[in-house]
């Protein structure tokens, strides 16, 4: 295979992928006027499904769903060696146009180009199943069926419909799918030799340094923290300053402190107290019970659980000081996952050798990359979006750098495949 | 008149009080059967000073009520000088026993015993009418009118009930008063050549000094601030630690400026953030909006005037570092009072010599004594209750502490009306 560069057309790329997008935000394809909304598995998650399907038909592609309905579409016959493109298409309840969808769309632009532009890569394009939980409410679920981190009770009995109730197992079935034969669902990764998710940023990085592309180099480990203390709530005016138990004093210095413990690390941490609240809530009582929900991130499990660790330790100090009790509850939601090497260094190459502005980042939130990453050479590519906000109707992302991101993953897995 | 200490049955004296508090506490003098609710002008509050009446009738009183309802109950006619006793027997409306309506029922004990004992001391008792703000809204609202600080639109029209949105004017009238005639009330004060209302602490400082009595020296003044702070709310994950406009942190840094203020102050000031609320309060959103509520108390209105003022440049200065705008409102409630040298002077001679263990004190909350005093030398006495709590049914005091408190309220009147 040539090593000359693809050059595509970004114009018509930018088009398609704005048609796409705009096609699946009518109201065939979202079960709200207001925002998006689509979940397993409603018609409007079905229709949007089938629109993949007829688009990577036209472009030659097999396309079937597995046994709970992650969406697999390849260019080769099952087994052999393909490179792996895709997403989710699901969004969470008020959602926008961009999250999830948008990387589907560009793997399905991807799939085009390689047809039309007789290139022929080897391709799978994934469409997950169920990463924003708002079907069953549990996230990431599409992934990490494929990868086994589900029981058969979770699927018949745990995981149950946030609309009626009734099992996962149920639904499934009833949309025409095979859930008891979910353990299939591992073939899905079988023949993979690397894997790009494109995705929207969810952060304000990209756009405030005017940068078209994102490569991410590891996705960051979560950790939840609550805290909870507990102090008296004595009458403010009738108890001087040493006579009180103030659960808002420990709470507040605990916020101030995060920041400083996030901001003293050498590999980028964030810590963010999102939840802070004193109860009663009245100007003259002494709190006596202040709430924090703590998230803790960072794409070093170390450096995280070293973070983590001295937060509480703090939080025990602040309320011994101030005789308060304190309940302290610790909730993992991901493992820090490095990207691959290979992976990160032919998308840096390509996106270099493009001229798109570029450059490497961590991804802040979790993904199906996750997941995917521990069986498959993985990376992710990230685009702006208007102001980082996403999960809102408000979400704004340029076709134009999904085009652009096209362009240097096809490259990249040009140079992958044609090397492997 | 003899300077010999009047000394009093201590025993006797506690035991009325409490039983006098125990009626009170009864069905026909409460509106709920959980806490202690009364209010101008429902029936139980009738009831109340019915039983106010009847009492200091037996005592020897003359006994009125003036135009909108203040109790009014002399040994003397009208116009000849008389020393001021009393409080108000009205409560919040999931009130406890004690709030108030101890200090009256003190005050009727030491109307009852000076009777008992011939010492015949001039004597002139108030029980103001709504202190507590249940039925109108509106705190200190007796003493308040008696000290002419309301206009005839307040009450004809800007006052209204609680319960059915009429005018208190209708109220008052309907209650056979004659609201018309209120600023006639002003004459509650004529002849009074002092005044002393005991109360309840509302704080746990004469609890945990093991003292029965506090005099107080001064009541604080108090200013509330209202903070908004304004960040964005952008996601946890996808916004470095350098891109945020967290409102949360802000406020956390002016929950502990604000203690660091109050204890830097030589004379006693609180300061106490008892509302703080983060927006939208979820873990993995940076806080878009963070609310404080802050109290600020002393009994020197340039200090407390000084915190408030630093404290708002604090947040100006803290909300311009971290990008964030910010809302500013504040209120005063109540200004600065200081009691007069001579009673207090008295009352603590009487204590020395009483040997009941007691200190002087200041009033962190506002009381109707604060009108009182610019027109008539005046002082507080405060007893313990119990861990402080106040304003609910758990509300505890020990009628022992009231008939100690009586026995050094008699000592010190006898001392200012003999030399008076």
């Amino acid at each position: 295979m040539a090593a000359e560069r693809i050059t595509i057309d970004l114009a018509m790329s930018a088009a398609r992928i704005e048609h796409d997008i705009e096609t699946l935000s009518g109201p065939a394809y979202t079960g709200s006027d207001d925002a998006i909304r689509r979940y397993a598995y409603i018609p409007e998650y079905r229709n949007t499904l089938d629109y993949f399907t007829r688009e990577l038909k036209a472009a030659g592609f097999d396309v079937s769903l597995d046994p709970v309905g992650n969406l697999i579409a390849r260019n080769r016959p099952k087994g052999e060696p393909a490179f792996g493109v895709g997403s989710h298409c699901d969004s969470n309840r008020n959602g926008g146009r961009y999250d999830g969808t948008l990387g589907v769309v560009t793997a399905l632009e991807i799939c085009r180009i390689s047809t039309e532009l007789g290139l022929n890569l080897p391709l799978q394009l994934i469409s997950f199943l169920e990463e924003e939980s708002s079907g069953f409410g549990q996230g990431v679920l599409g992934s990490r069926i494929m990868t086994q981190q589900v029981t058969d009770e979770d699927l018949r009995e745990n995981f149950r419909a946030l609309d009626d109730g009734r099992s996962f197992w149920d639904h499934a079935t009833e949309a025409g799918l095979e859930p008891a034969r979910w353990r299939e669902c591992a073939e899905g990764l079988d023949g993979l030799v690397g894997w790009i998710e494109l995705h929207i940023e969810q952060g304000r990085v990209l756009q405030d340094e005017r940068q078209q592309v994102g490569i991410v180099t590891a996705i960051v480990g979560i950790t939840w923290v609550d805290l909870t203390f507990h102090g008296r709530a004595d009458h403010a005016g009738g108890t001087p300053m040493g006579y009180r138990a103030d659960a808002g004093l420990a709470a507040a210095e605990t916020v101030v402190e995060l920041e400083k413990l996030a901001n003293a690390q050498s590999i980028p941490t964030v810590g963010t107290a999102g939840v802070g609240e004193f109860q009663p809530g009245l100007h003259n009582v002494i709190p006596g019970e202040a709430r924090l929900g703590l998230d803790i991130r960072s794409i070093d499990e170390s450096v995280y659980r070293a973070v983590v660790a001295d937060i509480v330790a703090f939080t025990e100090q602040a309320a011994e000081a101030r005789k308060l009790t304190l309940d302290v509850e610790m909730q993992d939601l991901t493992q820090a996952t490095g990207m691959d090497e290979g992976v990160v260094g032919a998308l840096e190459e390509a996106a270099a050798a493009s001229g798109h502005p570029f450059r490497l980042m961590s991804s802040g939130g979790g993904h199906d990359t996750q997941h995917v990453a521990p069986h498959v050479p993985s990376a992710m590519v990230f685009v702006p979006c208007k102001d980082g906000i996403s999960h809102s109707p408000d979400e704004l992302a340029n076709p134009a750098d999904a085009a652009a991101a096209a362009e240097i993953m096809l490259n990249a897995i040009a140079r992958l495949t044609a090397t492997a």
